[in-house]
Parts: C-alpha cells; structure tokens; sequence
C-alpha cells in the first residue's frame, strides 16, 4: 500500500473532528500520522516514524512540540513524501507555509491567514509550490467550509473560463442576521435582538463585533478574488462595509456594545423597510466585480425570487458567473461547524495523498 | 516537464469545443495528444506517439481509426502513462472502459453510458480501477456538466459523511419546460407550447420523446444513487414517471407526436393549478431517498421559497441532504452545453494528469 507522512497541529474542535474521521477513513492511501501537535506545547512522535495511536492521543505521554524548523526537518528526514494538516488559525504557522512549501512538504488547511494576508505572501506560497520539488497547497476549507467553492473556481480558471463576477454570503454568523432580519414579508424584528440570538446560539465571536466589523468576510473575499485573478493586495484594501456603528467602535466590551446597540436598530429598520418597498431583501455581501474592476464587502439588495432571498438558517451561499456561466454557478449550504469543516480539510487531505503518496 | 499521453476519441460539439480549450492550455504538465479520432473512421496518430497538430486538426490528411484493441495496444506500448477522453456517447466504447482501466489506461469522459448501464459493469470499472496498476476514472460531466457534484458526492462518501437524501433537476430540457410552465404565478401556458418552445431553442432531443420520457434523467440519477451507496442495478430498475402520455408513445414519430400532445395540456393545467392552490410549484425531479429506500424520477411539487422554485431557464440544480449537511449543500447552474461540458471533462482530465503523469 501507498503511504505518505502525516503531521498534523492542532486537537481543538476542528482538529478533532478531523482526527476522528481519519480514524475511521477508509482509503486506499495509508495516511501515517508520524506527529500530532495537540496545542502549541504538546505533541505525540517518535523519531523512528512509529504511526501516532490516534484511538489514544488525548491521554498519550506528550512531548514539548517540535519548532517549525524542527518540523521540517523531522519531516525531511524521512523517506516519505509528507502532508502537513495546520487545523489552527495560527498566524506564526500560517507566516512559515512558504518554507513548508518550498521544503516539499504538502499543506492542507482551513486557517485562512496565509491566503488572506499581503499579497507576496500568496504569490510566494504558489510560486514555491509550483517550483520543481514544490509541495502541494490545498486550502479548499478556507471559504465556505467543505462547500466546494475553491476547487470548481480552480477547475474554471484552469479550463480557460474567465469569471465576470463572484458574489457571496461568506459568513455563518451575518448569513443568521440577515436571514432572520429581513424577509419578503415586512417585519419590525430589530437588528439587536436578532445579534443577541446568534450570540446565544453560538454563531458569534465572544467580542460580537469581530463578526460584525465583515473583517473574516473580507478575509475569505481575498481568497476568492485572488483565485479569480484579481491581485488583491490584502483584506483591507478595497471597501468593507463595517456593521458595527462608528460611534460603538470605542466601547470598551462586547457586552457594553450589546447594551448600546438597541440605539441603532431604527437605522437597520429604515433600510430594511426601504428595501421592502422595492419588493427586495437585504443581504450582507462580498463581490468580487471584474468589469466594475471593484472588490467589496457590505450590504446589498436583491429581489424576493434571488437564490440569496431564500437562504436559511446561517447557510452560505456562492455565486459565481463567467463567461460560460451566463446564469451563475451557486453553491450554497453549512459554511461552518467542525465536521464540515473536518471533511472539507480530510477531502484535501486525501487529494494530495493521491498526487504524492508511494 | 512531467506528461501524459492523451488519446481523444470524438470531435462533435463536445469534442471540438475540448480540443479547442486543451490547445490554449497553460498547465504545468504536458498533455501530448497521441492519438485524436475525429469520428468512428477518421484518425491522426503516428507510430512515434508524435504530438497530433491540435491546431490542424480539422485538415489534415487521416488515418483509418484503431479498433479499440488496437488502441490499447498503441497506448501501452509507449513508455508514458496514458489517459483517454472519450467525448463521444457510444456505447461500444463505454463497454471497453472496463478493459482500458484493467490495462491502466485511465478515462475522463462525459459519456454516461458506461456508468448507468448494468450495475455489474459500474462495480467492473471501479474494481479494476482499484486493482493494481489500474486506470483511474472520472466522469463529473456525466452529471450536470461541469456542476461540481459527483466531487463533492465522493468527497463526502469517503470522508464518512452519510447521504440521506439527493434531490436534483438533471435535464436541461425539463428544467426549461417546468421552469417556464410552473411559476408562482397563475398561469395558462400550455404544456404542449413550452415543449414546442424548448424543441425551437434547441433544449430537446429530434424526437422530444427521448427527453421527455425521463430516461436519459434516470441514467444521471442512477449515477448519483451508486456513487452515494445506493446500489441500483440499472435505469430502468426504479419508477419512473414519463411525461408522454400512454397514448403518444405509439406515435410513429416526434412530429407526429407534437401534433397531437395538445390534447393532454388539460390534464398538466389540472396539476399545475392543484399545485398552485397548495403554494406550490412542479418540477421535475430525480430522488434517492435513503430513509424511504427508494429511487425515482418524476414530478414533484415545491414550495414557492424552495431552491428549485426559483430555478431559472434550463438550469441544473441537485441538492444533498447528508448527516453533516441537515440543509441540504445545493449546487445550481448550466448542466448542458459545449463549453461547459468541455470544461468539465478537461477539469476531470487535469486532475488525472496531475496523478499520473512521469
């Protein structure tokens, strides 16, 4: 049987999903696990690449983690072609893909930093991919969950199609909002209460602001423009259209910013009801516009019988249109959740292990 | 630079279309077209596996094609590994697919025939593939184009996800014709006009009965069912419904056909009509129903917010309802076409080169 090295960084929620259903993977590949970094001071190995037990790794003897160029070198030091599974969002770990890459050494992520970051940065991970002895990088989890987004985008640029427009609700949390916020039917819902229930049901960061600001938004908007061919110099040069009213940017909490933010719910309620009046719901959008040649993040319109009007629960949605799409390509569904999330990363996985393994 | 040698079988509409997208090809691996039959008599090859000018191909001077055998023996007895495009709908070809893969040849096509006929056939072409020294085999464009679900389906089959439930519109010509027929909106068009319409825009087959009827439908839900772990034994093994009356199968042609369906446009009103007063659209629709242990193909009825109630022109759209996706993960878009079953195929046959070429 074929068999490639597997080192993966990361047991949170992810990272333990993803473990869990490589367990039980059945494949015609063996993924040896020969390190497993349950956080950044304890990891599972051995120097004779004697395969992790992953039925026990929670209550494995550790060993201190390894340092990246320690990893490195661990991993080239094998016979075996290797796949590094960063299930973080790390932005240290994310910063050293480069050399991984440049090392041979595979990635297969969901942590969206090092895609979402400067451009160089981007345009050094898939240059050093592309160099002979390069490792591969597939980052299929970095928008949308296991939707799959990037591949079919890939799979279009590649085949010489050439997109005219990426539109997208990329976002769990502010996918919630809207849906429940603004519907074909009129309604005085207000946009803190709706705030307060995705806080309740979990869809927001402890501090809801660092949902609200469309900063992750915009981060996944930049993978998906770069992917298209437009250069995107980072996720903060083009426009993003902040939900979080200037005047609460000060607060010093997520709590106090909780408190105050019923003062603003007549604002949302006006664009909404204008919206209405237009037979047209609100959504919180990234676009990527080729012939407007504009990237954006922020709130947009669309009509009742829009696939983006009758979205459901904290869905998200893509559309993509191109010259041979003339009505878009959609994919829509869970953009989030640690299973999904697992799979999306576990699909890459097993995509490299097919290209390399021996 | 890593190649492949690439034998193309067909230049029809979908073949001419790939061959002219894999000539303005910028990939990292060479696809060194050795063998190009233009159809069942007329070939270019040489015995020394030299390029065939993609650029000339239409005017060069020809030879007579290979049989199958012959052209088994040609590929293997280069030192490369080989992969064929079969763009054409033959059934002969597609009953040799399980001896090209035993041999290694690998296969990328959008000819369904192979993989919806005998179930028996379908476990002979993955079981060889899985063999030793086995082919690889991809068909995303037997399904939908170049719509990215037979991926995305395998992807979660083999990442552990459990499919309850796939529900798709999987014909173009029956997308238009419900899409336009069914709307929201209280409406008196006849069945027999849309047919007419679709027939004039080129949606249907020269004897609207052979889409019409359902089977060509069932073929794609057939695929869709086995890649899930539904094992259907063949297209014709499960219900399915055809929209031409009992009483026209007997027509001696599809003209005859046309005249006389107005008679039975009373008996669609009568649905549609039953439907709206249900809030309800129709559409036409295959489904495999895990929970229900049951596979089928005909019309349905959807609610006026349900993804497939706002489909527009002659889109595709499948929808997969998984342990992991409890909404469903949709994909919608263009399921027929040149260019986008070309692309979907040259998709399918880049990810092949990038497993297999030396």
């Amino acid at each position: 049987m074929k068999s490639v090295n597997v080192a993966i960084i990361g047991s949170g929620v992810v990272g333990s999903a993803f473990i869990n259903q490589l367990k039980n993977l059945k494949f015609p590949i063996n993924l040896n696990v020969v390190y497993l970094a349950k956080n950044s001071k304890e990891a599972l190995f051995s120097q004779d690449y004697k395969p992790v037990d992953l039925a026990s790794y929670e209550t494995a003897v550790t060993q201190p983690t390894l340092s990246l160029d320690e990893l490195t070198k661990f991993l080239k030091a094998s016979a075996k072609p290797s796949l590094l599974i960063d299930n973080t969002s790390n932005v240290a770990i994310a910063d050293y893909y480069p050399t991984f890459i440049k090392e041979g050494i595979s990635i297969a992520t969901p942590n969206k930093k090092a895609f979402s970051s400067d451009l160089k940065t981007w345009n050094e991970i898939f240059s050093n991919s592309a160099a002979p002895g390069g490792g591969l990088v597939y980052h299929e989890a970095t928008v949308g969950a296991a939707l799959p987004i990037i591949g079919s985008l890939r799979d279009l640029v590649t085949t010489g199609d050439k997109v005219h427009k990426i539109e997208g609700i990329l976002s769990g949390s502010l996918s919630f909002i809207f849906n429940t916020l603004s519907t074909s039917e009129s309604s005085t819902t207000k946009f803190s209460d709706v705030v307060k229930t995705a806080k309740e049901l979990g869809y927001l960061e402890p501090d809801p602001r660092d949902d609200l600001n469309g900063m992750d938004f915009a981060r996944k908007v930049t993978i998906l423009a770069r992917i298209a061919g437009f250069e995107v110099e980072s996720p903060t040069s083009f426009a993003v259209d902040s939900l979080v009213p200037k005047e609460l940017e000060a607060c010093a909490t997520g709590v106090e910013f909780l408190e105050k933010l019923p003062n603003f719910d007549a604002d949302f309620q006006k664009r909404k009801d204008d919206a209405l009046a237009e037979n047209k719901v609100l959504r919180y959008v990234g676009q990527v516009d080729f012939k407007a040649n504009k990237v954006s993040v922020g709130i947009a319109k669309y009509d009742f019988d829009h696939p983006f009007a009758s979205l459901k629960g904290s869905d998200n949605v893509v559309s993509i249109q191109t010259e041979r799409y003339v009505n878009p390509l959609i994919i829509q569904g869970a953009g989030a959740g640690a299973e999904i999330t697992a799979h999306g990363v576990l699909a890459d996985a097993l995509k490299i292990a097919e290209r390399i393994a021996q």
